[in-house]
């Protein structure tokens, strides 16, 4: 019943042995398997599970329809051969601040709620947080129906074969209404804690970010009559590219990442015509990430006139930044002591539920390794009792 | 039955009028289309056509068995939305020159015979060269059968299917041996002879060349989340490997091309764990080549340090240089008058002729733009004739 045992239960559930990652997709065997665990755990605690017409999970602890609810708690999916705790982490810590709560027999003025997020890795249907965009009516229904996965099924015939009801999709204001706020815990991607050197922190914002498509064009030509100077080879335009957004983002403390590329006709004794390739660029406001695109732009464009080459640039999603509620966040700052704060360069459904009027805070566990969306991701076991600790006092000092 | 008007007969066949592009491709329509020009071409000239168990085609002006033939020709399949030139200029040539020697009422005492060569792009089933290389035992029969399309189909099938016996397949000495000499006119992938100032050329040799499969490996991580000092990427060892391909060929005078990339798991938002890339590079001799290796390898090497990634480098193929045959080059480099000598970075039926015994030569003819494999690809028609006119001299010295 506590978090050991939790935690073990969920282990071989869509664990690959091999890899020793998890594959846990929407309304895939293991997604059902997770959601099918967390009945069990709000039985075991006798909470009433309610799921919603998106899918997400809430186990209560209290009226569901008294108001002004606390709610905790995170995801279950993960990313292809993702870590164990990136999501599991803050909802199996939800469970045991629950049991806490409870051993010290805190009695809540406020129901309590164990929030599951369907779908929040968006890696079967390539929508992030689609349950809780669903919920707030970020993601309109119509759109997520229309949705595929890698095997041609729509989001809505994989509902009905899970028994679902895809005409239920959609905003449920009601429900969004009845939470005061939400508190996400979730294990640190990256290393600020390691260098703070404390376990727990607290979110100020998440990173305004985008994804940008740039398109190198050249000259499609025989890899071995093509003299050098004779050449117009995208494929080192690229490569400026990608090196010119790496030193930028050091620079400008920010992040940018070309992690995926697509070569044509990617022969191996053929120049390329074109090279596409997409940059993740991320920082601590909207100036420093439009600047940092311009700077890299500005270099490849440099860059393309030496080697013969076109550089076309498309932004294809820019996301602005997320404050978490200020008052919220010092309230949980003083509960714990005077903890870091600090940035996150990752979207969360806490940030939805924030940018839909509902004040959200996070607290991040620290991550020696600050490895995550791998096998590697990982927490000390102290650190997650930390977690527990840390949500069991924010817990009570919301709601008791 | 001129020139121009054999050119038009081939025009439209496999032609894309999209990207102005061929597309014929061993055994498939267009292939067999051109095979019938070969035919109809061949009787108009009232010479003999002999296809060997391995599809190469010969059109014979004199005794096939008396020996010592001067045979000349190339082929007429192309890559993927390839040029025009490559492969159909000398076959097309070859008829048009011996129209010439017709004309002009030369003799000749050696049989003549026009040739074209089965797939020798390898487009179809990945082997370059496949109908020469069968003819003269480099590729063994057994292993071609097994050879597969991107449909699935193998070799075997795909002749059966063109009513071929694939029984038949593998080396023929006899039709080899008869083989006096051959003479291959090209058009030239690359500009020397636009350097050069005038419209044909003769090859000395076929660079040494290869294909090197380097494996970068790093650490997956969120690119949202994780510090530009916390990575270990690469793609940033792979972009810094390209660049210096380039730098290292161009002080060599040698070439070396990045045209093939793999990444994983090549999603936007992930940094790599893996980037595979192919290096093509191709040089004057064995040693140019492998100090050019060996020069970006350790380049690569010292980058990946910095970067925390490591490089793994495995050799795919290699191929020694072919010099032709160092009497014949002489003698048709006195026949034409001096023309310039140059190597070629590409391999040629003619190397595979070469590389079995058989006296070989190419003649090259100036390519304005130096682009091959591609639309681009083009020959002006007064250096097209010069290439006739030259072709026409070499078979009269080589025959008369």
């Amino acid at each position: 019943m506590g978090f050991e045992s939790m935690w073990q239960a969920l282990a071989p559930v869509g664990l690959d042995a091999k890899t020793g990652g998890y594959n846990r997709f929407a309304w895939d065997d293991a997604d059902l398997a997770c959601r099918e665990w967390f009945g069990s755990a709000a039985k075991d605690r006798s909470m009433s599970v309610v799921e919603d017409g998106n899918g997400n999970l809430f186990a209560w602890w209290g009226d569901p329809d008294a108001g002004d609810a606390v709610v905790t708690g995170s995801h279950l999916d993960s990313v292809p051969d993702g870590g164990a705790y990136d999501g599991p982490l803050g909802v199996v810590s939800a469970f045991a601040a629950v049991d806490m709560l409870r051993t010290r027999g805190v009695q809540p003025r406020r129901p309590i709620a164990v929030a599951c997020f369907a779908d929040e890795e968006g890696t079967r249907f390539g929508v992030a947080c689609a349950g809780s965009r669903l919920l707030t009516g970020a993601l309109p229904p119509d759109q997520a129906l229309l949705m595929h996965d890698r095997g041609g099924l729509s989001l809505a015939e994989v509902l009905h074969t899970r028994a679902r009801d895809p005409r239920r999709l959609g905003p449920d204001p009601e429900l969004l209404g009845g939470i005061g706020c939400f508190v996400e815990l979730h294990i640190e991607q990256g290393r600020s804690l390691v260098h703070s050197g404390v376990a727990i922190g607290v979110a100020t914002q998440i990173w305004p970010h985008g994804r940008w498509r740039f398109e190198f064009r050249g000259r499609a030509d025989h890899a071995g009559t093509t003299a050098m100077a004779d050449r117009c080879d995208p494929m080192l335009t690229y490569a400026m590219t990608a090196l010119a957004a790496n030193k930028q983002a050091r620079l400008s403390d920010a992040r940018a990442t070309f992690g995926r590329v697509e070569v044509s006709p990617n022969g191996t004794n053929a120049i390329p015509s074109r090279v596409q390739a997409w940059l993740d660029a991320r920082g601590r406001d909207e100036h420093v990430v439009s600047d940092l695109v311009g700077a890299i732009h500005r270099q490849a464009a440099a860059r393309a006139r030496r080697d013969g080459t076109q550089v076309s640039l498309s932004a294809e999603s820019v996301t602005g930044a997320v404050a978490f509620d200020v008052a919220l966040r010092d309230r949980i700052v003083t509960a714990l002591g005077g903890v870091p704060v600090l940035d996150t360069g990752a979207g969360h459904d806490a940030g939805v539920l924030q940018a839909a009027g509902v004040p959200a805070a996070m607290l991040f566990v620290r991550n020696p390794t600050g490895v995550s969306h791998s096998p590697e991701e990982f927490a000390e076991p102290a650190d997650c009792l930390a977690g527990i600790e840390a949500l069991a006092a924010v817990l009570t000092e919301l709601a008791a």
